[in-house]
């Protein structure tokens, strides 16, 4: 498993690789999630601005990977400078500013990027390679990722057990993927239940995509069920990712999460988290959390990336948080690359190893 | 307001009828809702077995109005009847038999056809004109109903406060309606926020239309992001119908409900349910409600019926229970045409007038 898959089951890790700087094409190349994978298609992005924008339009998705796609923008901008160092040096803090400017609410943005800008300005003063300074150090960061990702899902296997059917609400993540693949390595057979996720059914392409090739049961709902689901006991779990973590234990996710937190709560059903690599140290809590709020359009189609088909009347507003955040309370444990937390003791992780 | 509106405005009542027998046409013929407001196009049914499969396949939905459509369907039957009297009456049996397969979970269908039934076989065994009988019956319950959402809707304007911005989930029927159109004579100005209601969109389709028709704002969200408006502040109450209210209190409606209800008692929103004309007698609790488990390919694709667009991979599963059941405890109050009640008294509602 050596390679740069995060969404994507570790099972097809031979096959494709969903993002990388391509150095024939001089671009960054990323495999376009809102198409795949009714089409497998890739975006050549050669421009910051391309970059920036295909992070805005959800070419990527899921906190990890866009910030990862976002910091081989930046080295692609450290590739074309022109100019004197300091001269240089102003181009790449404009191009970090345009990436970071993308998408508010995952924290991995706004570790990758400033991380790599400070790469290639250390580079570009002491005279060396800024560009080959910076993508070494974003792949650093994918490999990184990646151990993350398989760590956190280890620990989570352990709490599943045989037969467990396991709701789970956008798209899954390489966690959840290696919480599977472990779980199933170990001989508990589990089932998931997915929610479509509305509007761009991340659920019904990419998590089920990913359960399938894993040989993992996957039964798709909409986003209403989940609750009606616990109530007749055909959901024993509720597991998935966070786009962020605060220190005081609340998770910012895909929209939708909180109503299954709250529900899985009154029905007495776990909520675990699959938390990454922790918390993020620069949020307190969770009203600091930025929520991003998209085209209100974007909720009046279904597909609209191909073959747009209008689901609502016109004449109407429309209303798109893309995220909502769910309180320590109504959260069973946060599952991390260091093990298993209480989400009240979150801040716990920085001291275990 | 003579009209037969159930779930399209009162505003709209003098422009078109959604469902009637047409004598010129003998036949019963309906608003295709699965197309309106889209497409405004009328289906007419000319058999029992064609009415059946109109109510099976969504062309008419919703509790009252599918229940006046399999009415009118009997009076069908009982206009091409053959043979002698005892002949005659086993085919209405097995009209009717046929027409109270077609959908479980909302009771009025369970009242209007046996109540038809009995008309047309009375009328045949005193040598009546079954057809004009069973006619005659199904338009007077037809006027009832409209009588009964209009009384109902005005009961609910009362707890309406100026400024309220109100969550509802599918077709929010008749009795919303006329919520909406008497707050606003009263000079309350409230808001709509509307979830889709996947996999049909009666959200986005037929309660956005009929606000819209009666000057309401609305509002238009994912079915999962209500418990997100709330936890911000951005909804103060929800209110929706119900397919069937049982003895103890208990509600069914469109798949979502539960997971609604269940936010709104968290985050201490009350929960109104338009309850048209009171409990089912016939049903104790929420147990005893059948769930219609609907044809899982139904989550598989969006508009199906216009443009089909497949939304979710191939080779996984599928399910889609098209109710769900809503204990007393998280509703705040029914509301029926005589009157506001809690839910654990619902039972009061047959002494009162």
């Amino acid at each position: 498993m050596n390679e740069t898959i995060h969404d994507i089951p570790a099972l097809l890790a031979d096959r494709f690789k969903t993002l990388r700087y391509d150095e024939e094409a001089q671009a960054v190349v990323v495999l376009d999630r809102r198409k795949y994978p009714f089409a497998t298609e890739y975006v050549a992005l050669r421009t910051v601005e391309e970059v920036a924008r295909a992070i805005e339009d959800m070419v990527v998705q899921g906190g990890p990977p866009l910030a990862y796609v976002a910091g081989l923008g930046l080295a692609l901008a450290a590739r074309n400078l022109t100019g004197n160092t300091d001269s240089r040096a102003a181009q790449l803090e404009q191009a970090a500013q345009r990436l970071l400017a993308t998408r508010p609410t995952a924290d991995d943005l706004n570790h990758v990027v400033p991380a790599t800008l400070r790469v290639a300005l250390d580079a570009l003063r002491s005279g060396e390679d800024a560009f080959a300074a910076a993508l070494a150090y974003v792949n650093g960061q994918i490999q990184r990722g990646n151990d993350v990702s398989r760590a956190c899902g280890e620990h989570a296997a352990r709490l599943l057990r045989d037969g467990d059917r396991i709701l789970t609400h956008c798209i899954a993540g390489a966690a959840l993927c290696w919480m599977l693949w472990t779980a199933k390595q170990n001989g508990k057979h589990v089932e998931l239940v997915g929610c479509e996720t509305r509007p761009y059914f991340q659920g019904a392409r990419l998590t089920a995509a990913s359960a399938r090739e894993l040989g993992i049961p996957f039964t798709l709902i909409t986003d209403g069920m989940a609750a009606h689901l616990m109530s007749i006991g055909r959901l024993d779990k509720f597991i998935c990712a966070a786009d962020r973590i605060t220190l005081d234990g609340h998770i910012t996710n895909k929209v939708g999460t909180l109503a299954h937190a709250i529900a899985a709560h009154h029905f007495g059903k776990p909520f675990y988290v699959l938390g990454y690599d922790g918390p993020d140290p620069q949020t307190e809590t969770g009203a600091h959390i930025p929520i991003e709020e998209r085209n209100p359009e974007e909720v009046f189609y279904a597909r609209g990336e191909e073959g747009t088909v209008r689901t609502a009347i016109h004449g109407i507003n429309g209303y798109y948080p893309a995220f909502d955040v769910t309180p320590p309370h109504l959260i069973s444990a946060i599952i991390t690359d260091r093990g298993i937390f209480a989400p009240h003791a979150i801040r716990e992780y920085f001291a275990a190893t």
